[in-house]
């Protein structure tokens, strides 16, 4: 089934591994899991203007006399929908700021030919705030992917950070008319994809920009190119006290707010702890969402720009006004996780492991003894330590085969001989090497063997 | 939407908490984690004869231009069809036997009055084999089970188990006719819900059986009650000898070697640590499925009989048979943990806790400090301790109420005087004692704190 990707075991133990470690980071900085069901009302998911023909619609496979097969129902495209539907239900019972984090499945109508998956994980992170919500906040998620993305071991990234307030501010004291912001930065935010030139013929052709106002944004948005952090924001405050006493144009005001929300947010994130290799104030982030207010981020793989931004977010003024009057601003950030760990599998930057969850192989050479094989794996497993008994009849020899091809670390071989002795030997089936255990002290023996 | 269960934080970091128990309890016995797509092709869903009206089919909101919106995909209703499924296609890259756990999503369109869920966990062990599997996996799954509700701290809870080619053998010796035999096996699976006297009755009246071979069937089934499993086995070692010399039927095989399966995964159960008190050899489970052939289980929770079998399963012969004519038997058991979990924080057996995952929370008392509250949270973090800041703008008061609301365990609180004097106060939150701690000792003394 195309699309829908499946995993041989070797391969799930990494990307459950990885989903480990988001989750485990997410909950390191207090975010709280909730969970939606798979599917919402239709008009809850096309409430945003979501693409129909990449909504999947549910339908019973028969009817039932005198019912409908259809339903109201359909499959989740992402999980802020979800997300605005359930705040704005729920938001007499949540504490606010709600900090939640989500890792589900959602599903795309993609057609079989686009190589896309139809069916993925998204790992996502919000802070939500019944009226207003910190900057501290958007520092902090940048920190939460730094220290996720690293722990997950998959090389060298960069968080790349803007302000969308900045961007529109400046568009204004650039003199861009009010009505082409929007489209400005959707066309900027596609710098990447087409090219410098494009973009600039696109301002000047589609938008209708003039060719020295195109030009003026064009070299702000690469001004920050090769440049240090603290070099583009002193160069961004040099900015803002050139226009504030000339211009009273309402851009100004934006301009100003945005540079220092982006400044604080940078602060933020130094005392945090994300070093400073890895993130970039990139004034041409743009993320083409309307929905963005302030602060955005993209995140790259350096070795794998192919991959394009590997977690994208930002702040946003208000997440469920389809929902609820109420105003609820948030910042957040979405992983797409099932595209990056295939795609870091099949490029071998997460190499597939054991087969088997589970250290120790409990091997079965006297099925006479097969009661006191259990009673061993049984002490194992009381002190934490994952562990199969060859269940079936096979000789030594096989049985030790089936534990390489199933990676186990450590193979338990006991016969007669052994049990005569009150020994059990061990077998390190990484280096080869046996020693003989003391029965009764073959638990906490094992126990360290697999910590070190 | 009525059937699609969504939980609030503090219910949902319980029953993430008891998804966990599942997932390292499967993994301790060396069960694999594989995850099949949602969906699979409608003719892979209805190849056991599954119930058309209750399986969601996918089709698109909306068609795109020249295709149609209809797919050839369905939702999942079960775990065991995909694991066929995906065991028959990938079977030359797996190891044999294959022992996998699988915890995902089932839909099922019941009807919304229907009070049942739509939307619900599975987990699910099996140990498949290519030909065979040992008795001695029939043995472990009571084990696996025992230790996993032990652990979620549900109550007592007793582990049924029988064996079908026994009641086969039985019944053939007891001259039920053999086209009869799989009616009765499903008629007195109803025992527990519709009584002793509805199953008589529908063993004569609709199944025909005479009055004497259904009483002969029905005190069989009930000769198990309120003995110990040693005297159930011994009684049916005693049938075994009886029925041997005498009677050449086929039946008396099955009989005779159901009764040592029996016995045999009975031993196994002990040696693996499980207590007698928590199973109990019940010759009245029958399972009404067709699938199985050997042992079976159910397993009920004392307090709490409305709840039925929160898990069950049993030995089969053949998994996969519409998708490779090679026989891959196999043993498995699958929790329905949405009702079993919802049920029980209901009825208050598990009780909501925090509406956070973390245990500590920096409060915030002089913003002008900001900067070092974030250093003190992610010197915690380093230390895995899951840690919030309270990012936003509020008197001490609030943010200690904040605490409390949320359930943190520990506030850190520190202000111009604990600053200048290098402290940081830590305040239990259940016992409301207060404890001055020097600046650098707060991290490695809140990693003592949180562990005990």
């Amino acid at each position: 089934m195309s699309g829908f990707p499946e995993l041989l075991p070797e391969q799930q133990l990494v990307f459950n591994r990885c989903l480990d470690i988001v989750r485990r980071t997410f909950e390191r900085y207090g975010f709280t899991p909730i969970e939606t069901p798979a599917v919402e009302r239709k008009e809850v998911l096309t409430s945003k203007g979501g693409n129909e023909k990449e909504i999947y619609a549910l339908s019973r496979l028969a009817a039932a006399p005198g019912e409908s097969a259809e339903t109201e129902f359909a499959l989740h495209f992402d999980l802020t929908v979800p997300l605005a539907r359930y705040v704005a239900q729920h938001k007499d019972k949540l504490v606010f700021p709600f900090r939640r984090y989500q890792i589900q499945k959602v599903w795309r109508g993609e057609r079989p030919q686009s190589g896309r998956y139809r069916e993925l994980y998204q790992c996502d992170i919000d802070v939500i705030g019944r009226g207003s919500v910190s900057l501290m906040a958007d520092a902090e998620i940048p920190s939460v992917i730094y220290h996720l993305f690293r722990e997950m071991d998959i090389g060298k990234f960069v968080v790349r950070i803007n302000n969308r307030r900045l961007l529109q501010g400046f568009f204004d004291l650039a003199g861009v008319p009010a009505v082409c912001k929007t489209d400005v930065l959707r066309t900027v935010d596609a710098w990447e994809k087409i090219g410098r030139d494009a973009v600039a013929q696109a301002l000047v052709n589609k938008i209708g920009l003039s060719e020295t106002i195109a030009k003026q944004v064009l070299e702000f948005l690469a001004s920050s190119r090769g440049k240090s952090t603290d070099e583009v924001l002193s160069d961004l405050r040099a900015q803002v006290a050139d226009a504030q006493p000339t211009d009273a144009s309402p851009g100004s005001d934006d301009f100003a707010r945005g540079v220092h929300e982006l400044q604080t947010v940078i602060a933020g994130m130094r005392s945090l702890g994300v070093p400073e290799e890895y993130f970039e104030l990139d004034l041409s982030i743009a993320r083409g969402l309307d929905y963005y207010t302030g602060t955005v981020y993209e995140t790259r793989l350096v070795a794998h720009p192919d991959l394009g931004s590997i977690c994208s977010g930002g702040r946003y003024d208000d997440l469920a006004s389809y929902f609820t009057d109420e105003k609820l601003p948030g910042v957040g950030i979405s992983i797409g996780l099932s595209r990056l760990v295939l795609r870091l599998l099949d490029a071998g930057v997460l190499k597939p492991g054991p087969a088997t969850p589970a250290a120790v192989l409990v091997t079965t050479m006297d099925p006479s003894h097969m009661q006191d094989y259990l009673k061993i794996a049984a002490e194992l497993r009381a002190r934490g330590i994952a562990t199969e008994v060859f269940l079936e009849k096979g000789r030594l020899g096989d049985q030790l085969k089936y534990a390489s091809r199933k990676g186990f670390r450590f193979a338990l071989i006991a016969g007669e001989a052994e049990f005569a002795a009150g020994q059990v030997k061990v077998k390190n089936l990484a280096t080869a090497v046996e020693s003989a255990v003391p029965r009764e002290e073959v638990a906490p023996r094992l126990a360290e063997m697999v910590q070190s």
